[in-house]
């Protein structure tokens, strides 16, 4: 069996999409996570456009085991230039990556209008730019934009360009769907044809703007692609990219492609909700394979037929790709899920013993409330602990309270915040100001546990993420907080849940102290 | 040309979604929008399951032009009875409807594991349930659940049970991949089989887990089938169904089959968002065709490139679908795309002249600072009017105060919040208590200004979203607030930006209010 790669531009093209905004700690996290989920191909991006892509190669250098597969993205060379003398072609080649993806204009009407050269200088300009990045020893990917519609008005020279780029060196072949427009049975016609001509090196590269990429880029394999670019929940420009999310495991699954090493396809989901937690979205619960929803069954007839027969209304078994069934109307959802968990937070744990059973009860209690400890294990392993009484609290919270005041919006003034804890028999209150009353809480709530425990001084918080859970009731919805901190050493999240800002937030930040703290009781 | 009817289900098969609960209102809303559009059947609901929709059938059957659409849903009878004794189909007589779509077993391990019947059994219940429905004068069309999983296994058995419905009246044969997890080229094949034996009657009903489903009815419809069902917005159990906002403008814009009469396909977009706004759910922007960010461009060359030639990035008009282009601000849009914005916002702006070139340098400081106007066009159109003196304000807010106080956890208070305003020489300075200071300075300011401004009674948040910018700083860096707010009617986003959360809301929640005002004093 042809084996598929799988190439993922969340990082370069999905971050093309309407509201995301990704930092460059955030482009780690991703990265990381992509990587450890098997992707071969990370498209991280484009260092020519974007001083923050820059930074983020820079620093992935020193992460060898990421670095080896990211991608750099870039533009064929300027009009005029040589490849060796252009700015955009230097910066690709300064983000050290071993391999480069190339775009080039691969429609005639594209070249003409929007480049403005000439026919010949196109295939010069592809030529030049691939030969240049082999010569420097990069593994290319020429990404042939705008290809189906190039292909549609001109045949002839939309393969001459793919020619151009083959014969220059390029490894891979990738067809672009560049505005989203075409069918899926024309995309998998096309396919064939530039497969026929060029062999095992074409790749795939769909917009959803019809509603059909994940469909296009699944024919395109079927008629003989053996790359498949998209971004991992579908993030991008306009409609989105082809979500790889819902390719690969069709892939995997049902047509025998092996594209993830080993048993990581059961990580899938997992994947998924830590993607999305980074970005700030909300998962949409409906998304295939890895959404809430995707295996939910609501109706009792549903429900009754499910368990007679799974297949009645379950294509694949949900635990393939880390997903479980979830009878809305049933007291038995996600307890095997929630089992997994458990035991790998608690590793002594027997999976039917009664403590078990009652920390699934509870989780499934938070989860209902809006928790989320996908992404916020300090906070799921402090609970587990406490809960199983193997963690003592390192003081109590006696009084919290912030005060923000403001004239009018020209006058602003600190809030404030004073925190009261107890260590024993001891009590400490003090107060601090702030840029805001969860800063306010957040240093008084450090300042106060100074003196019990020195510590707390190392920390520091590195990322603050708020997310309303009903959006229907807006303000006065539940909100989610995630907060991220740092001792220098390590990182860990936490998590709170509360129809109130400030609470959430407060909840946050004593379960981020008290994983410091845990951890370092431990060593 | 075959032209193809659009078979509307999101009040029946919609409403099985996770978080969907529509009222009878509703439903008559709904229905209605369906109808203006031109939907000619519009599956409403299961009267034998569900009291509310008897309730609903009967309210409808007083709006004839409405009621000559309607479709009622119900299942082959039970086993043992005959039709005229069974109360199911009773009740679905009594629905009124012109045509009822009846759904059974078109697969062998279904009708035998799941139902528990005979093959020969299976078959009697299909064809006696469609005569007594042609008898009663009914239009029938058979759902064919579990057809493409039933043809796999048994594709005699599957074929027999549609000659069954056919032999017996119905008038149309509908392939259902129930548990959605049919390959789309499959789908067209077996269509294409039974399109051959039965020839102009054959309809198609996919569900999203695989993200294939409009692919699938797309090649469903080429492979001969004459209807397709889905709802509107892909609403539906699991990932949804089709969705046919996605299905109608690519069958009747690029293949040329009518689907909606004269000029309704420029009504899709609102038809959409309404919808939407009925069921209580955010139109997802990344939606084909409908969505905010269908037709929505980020990047500088993107941008460029649209206007040289907009096939480029545009896979069709979007006015034919009434949707519109957007050029979004960003730090990657350019000097370009700002004008184009501006020229948009302010219809007399001269883009040489040096207003523009004032506002294009306030905009991008903006930018700089944090503020990120791409999703809060209401606030950018604010901004703009404000520097160009076209907008006065609507009031002054003279103070503003939260106060957020809470003991322990355990004991959580509301947090109160007072807000002053003077509109000429009256002020009014009130309370409101909330879940949170942003919740209760919400609601003191829109019941201060009610005084002045009854309008704002109108208006609710329908989204709150947070993110901090410069995570390295955590809670005392810089936030971004996004408040999306509705009247009923239209929505809008703002944002503010502020090292403190409560001014960053405070001043979104402030902008939310000042365009209401301006849109209504525009009327």
């Amino acid at each position: 069996m042809r084996s598929v790669e799988i190439f993922d531009s969340t990082l370069r093209d999905g971050a093309q999409s309407a509201g995301i905004s990704f930092s460059v700690e955030d482009k780690l996290h991703i990265a990381r996570a992509l990587a450890r989920l098997g992707i071969p191909y990370i498209e991280a991006g484009n260092p020519a456009s974007n001083p923050k892509d820059i930074e983020f190669f820079l620093r992935a250098q020193k992460i060898p085991e990421l670095f080896s597969r990211l991608v750099a993205f870039g533009s064929t060379h300027r009009r005029g230039n040589r490849p060796q003398e252009d700015p955009l072609c230097q910066r690709l080649l300064e983000a050290g990556t071993g391999c480069v993806c190339i775009f080039g204009k691969s429609s005639k009407i594209q070249a003409s209008r929007v480049l403005g050269v000439s026919m010949e200088e196109n295939l010069s300009m592809i030529a030049d730019t691939v030969r240049f990045f082999c010569s420097r020893g990069r593994q290319v990917f020429y990404d042939a934009e705008h290809f189906f519609d190039g292909y549609h008005d001109d045949p002839a020279y939309s393969l001459a360009t793919l020619r151009a780029a083959r014969e220059a060196g390029a490894q891979r072949l990738i067809l672009c769907d560049t505005n989203g427009g075409s069918f899926p049975e024309d995309i998998a016609a096309i396919t064939r044809k530039a497969a026929g001509e060029f062999g095992d090196c074409i790749g795939i590269h769909c917009h959803d703007d019809m509603g059909c990429a994940v469909a296009g880029s699944l024919m395109a394999v079927e008629a003989g692609a053996v790359q498949v670019q998209g971004t991992f929940l579908g993030y991008g420009e306009r409609c989105g990219n082809a979500n790889l999310s819902a390719i690969i495991p069709s892939l995997q699954l049902k047509r025998g492609y092996p594209c993830l090493p080993g048993e990581q396809l059961r990580r899938l989901t997992k994947t998924a909700r830590y993607i999305a937690g980074i970005s700030n979205f909300i998962l949409p619960p409906q998304l295939p394979y890895i959404g809430s929803s995707a295996f939910a069954h609501k109706g009792g007839m549903h429900i009754d037929a499910v368990q007679k027969y799974s297949g009645s209304f379950e294509h694949i078994d949900p635990a393939l790709v880390g997903n479980e069934r979830d009878l809305l109307l049933s007291e038995q959802s996600g307890r095997t899920g929630l089992l997994l968990k458990l035991s790998a937070a608690v590793p002594g744990l027997q999976r039917d013993s009664s403590e078990a059973a009652e920390l699934v009860e509870l989780l499934k209690r938070m989860e209902y409330e809006g928790y989320q400890f996908e992404s916020a294990t300090a906070s799921f392993e402090l609970l587990v602990l406490r809960r199983l009484g193997r963690l003592q609290p390192f003081y109590q919270v006696e009084l919290f309270r912030s005060i923000g005041e403001q004239s009018d919006e020209a006058h602003t003034r600190p809030s404030s915040a004073t925190v009261k804890v107890r260590v024993g028999n001891k009590t400490e209150i003090t107060a601090d100001e702030g840029d805001g009353p969860v800063n306010a809480l957040d240093r008084a709530l450090r300042k106060a546990l100074e003196a019990f425990y020195p510590a707390v001084r190392q920390m520091r918080l590195t990322d603050y993420k708020v997310r309303v859970m009903e959006p229907q009731n807006a303000t006065a919805a539940k909100v989610r907080v995630f907060i991220e901190s740092s001792d220098g050493e390590n990182s860990w999240t936490t998590v709170g849940v509360s129809t109130d800002i400030i609470n959430a937030s407060f909840r946050a930040l004593t379960d981020a102290v008290d994983y410091k703290l845990y951890c370092d009781a431990r060593k």
